[in-house]
């Protein structure tokens, strides 16, 4: 098992990260304050592992919710379920809330404990490789509004995280993908080093090597941390993280949520961030080929839907969360493994950087 | 006009009590950081004081959205239509949300403020005196849950609160006087110079003296803000603040929310405390009666209704987020003036008082 400490002053926490970690009560202990204890899981992962983290909090006053499985049921309505399930047990403000699952999941169950009775503890046990990469560091909570993706939400840092590695055995091969789009994410954002390894490693990761996942899952961990712990309500460089959303959260928003996977759509959301640094001279053609062979490698999509023509995302980038006072905030690269934040660059260059990208699956 | 500046570090905000500071853009200026501004507000302020607000801010962006009237529609539908306004009008990040009216109408916009994006400004235009003395200092918004008010909610600074004093001149008594329970509240925490000086100046207050009112609100807010800058999270001295509430909430629930105004029931509930107070011998019967005379020189109600007995009265004070572990905490009286924070009174202690307080009202 490896450690990781998040370091956030007074909301610091750990991170376990290796094998059969479900159920380990030692490891829970120090971070459940109160009595009550409510398990939030969805229909997918209770059957395989709610008995197991059961046993894990055994020795408190223990409920459990089970919620439908999909980001389209990352609503506000859905998320009052969990209010009526404290409320209905009547757990007071020194519960704690465990989330059982993926990014959903997570997301919603943080937010939650964000507001229930104005914010109690939380427990992640993420058992995706995404939500172990990506929902373990950097406390964002949240669900989705039909105008757009994670629009109401808190930052709410968890008590303790568990990524639990054996979990990803049942990961079908699309969810592996997409939790693999994430982790070249931090290799690409400031860690060429990462980048090589994960050139290398690639086949290893997605044959689920148990060693190279607990290493792939620490070193993305560690590599966001750092990033968080120096900007943790994202006013600068923590947008860095954002690399391939906006192009990303467009996709998903303009294809419907559900259609493609959230990583999926940061996979193609990185190619068209290389293929517009390219575009723009930043980056070399060749170097946004080596990052679109490594998305490819990851078993990802790399080609935006031809429905999405250059004005139609422009449109849905323009409601993301990243425009400040009218201007579009953008991730690019300066180099593979050194990326920038900038609002320098024109709603026409990115319509051409579209255009030609559409242009060219065609021919 | 008075300042009090809320300390808080780095979201440290002024409060501008006075008449007349609607519409004073010169006060906003320096608070608004976007370009974007939403007013909320609902159907019974908005003929009144919304055209003045909109004057205040016409630097800006400015769009409106106006919500029904009553605490019955805090709910999460309602806060909902605040996203809708919000994403539909496309505000970004750096807008900033402005409460025009009472303590619902604060408490819904500051939590929509806190949740929006994740966090974006308020500012708190308090109408009532009772969100003038009460919303205007503490960073609590939320919505209430069918088995719970404020059970969903967050801790959420305003950057500015203007109390303009001249809106109180279209209240009606009965929620002039709702305002003044929670006044009398500060003076029976830990000011009983204030104390003397309420007793002295009730006439004057609900006669709407200005210079009594603003004097009142200014000693009010200094007096919470003193509460709540040692303890803004509310994990110790700050439940001091819930003198009268626990009873109260209890009142509100079991009437059905809007039967009873929430400063009536704090009112009454404060009777209740100091009733428990005497009957545990901690002050005396003539300073319980004393309070109980400052209580009804307000205009308020002192007797808690006849249908909630003392077990359905025990049932709806379990809820409350008062509890912890179980074990309810309630503020009690050492002294008038002199309130204590304590976990070791019985539920028979409770439920006698109770039985007490009804069969003298029936005698």
């Amino acid at each position: 098992m490896k450690t990781l400490h998040v370091d956030l002053g007074e909301r610091s926490y750990p991170i376990h990260i290796g094998p059969d970690l479900l159920g380990r009560t030692d490891l829970i202990q120090p971070y459940v304050a109160g009595r009550q204890v409510m398990i939030v899981t969805n229909e997918t992962v209770a059957p395989l592992y709610l008995q197991q983290a059961l046993q894990g909090f055994s020795a408190w006053q223990c409920q459990q919710l089970i919620l439908p499985d999909g980001e389209q049921y990352k609503t506000l309505e859905i998320w009052n379920r969990i209010f009526d399930a404290l409320l209905g047990a009547r757990f007071d403000r020194r519960c704690t809330l465990v989330a059982l699952g993926g990014g959903v999941i997570g997301d919603m169950t943080g937010f939650a404990a964000a507001c229930y009775q104005r914010g109690v503890d939380f427990i992640q046990i993420p058992t995706t490789l995404l939500s172990q990469v990506d929902s373990s560091v950097g406390g964002k909570t949240g669900v989705n509004h039909p105008l757009g993706k994670n629009m109401i939400g808190a930052f709410h840092q968890p008590r303790l995280v568990l990524a639990d590695t054996t979990t990803l055995n049942t990961l079908d091969d699309r969810q592996l993908s997409a939790g693999l789009a994430e982790v070249i994410k931090y290799g690409l954002i400031n860690d060429p080093g990462f980048l090589a390894w994960l050139e290398a490693n690639m086949g290893a990761l997605r044959a689920r090597d148990q060693a190279a996942l607990s290493d792939a899952i620490a070193r993305s961990c560690q590599d966001k941390a750092e990033i968080v712990a120096a900007d943790e309500r994202e006013s600068g460089q923590r947008a860095l993280l954002n690399l391939g959303h906006t192009f990303g959260h467009a996709i998903e928003t303009g294809m419907g949520y559900g259609e493609w996977l959230h990583g999926e759509a940061v996979g193609t959301g990185m190619v068209l961030a290389a293929e517009l640094s390219a575009q723009l001279g930043w980056i070399t053609a060749e170097a946004s080929q080596r990052a679109r062979s490594l998305i490819v490698q990851a078993g990802l999509p790399v080609q935006a839907p031809q429905e999405l023509d250059s004005q139609r995302f422009l449109e849905l980038m323009a409601v993301d969360k990243k425009v400040q006072d009218g201007k579009l905030r953008l991730v690019l690269m300066r180099a593979l493994g050194e990326s920038v934040i900038t609002d320098q660059v024109s709603p026409e260059a990115i319509s051409r950087m579209l255009d030609h990208h559409h242009a060219r699956a065609r021919a």
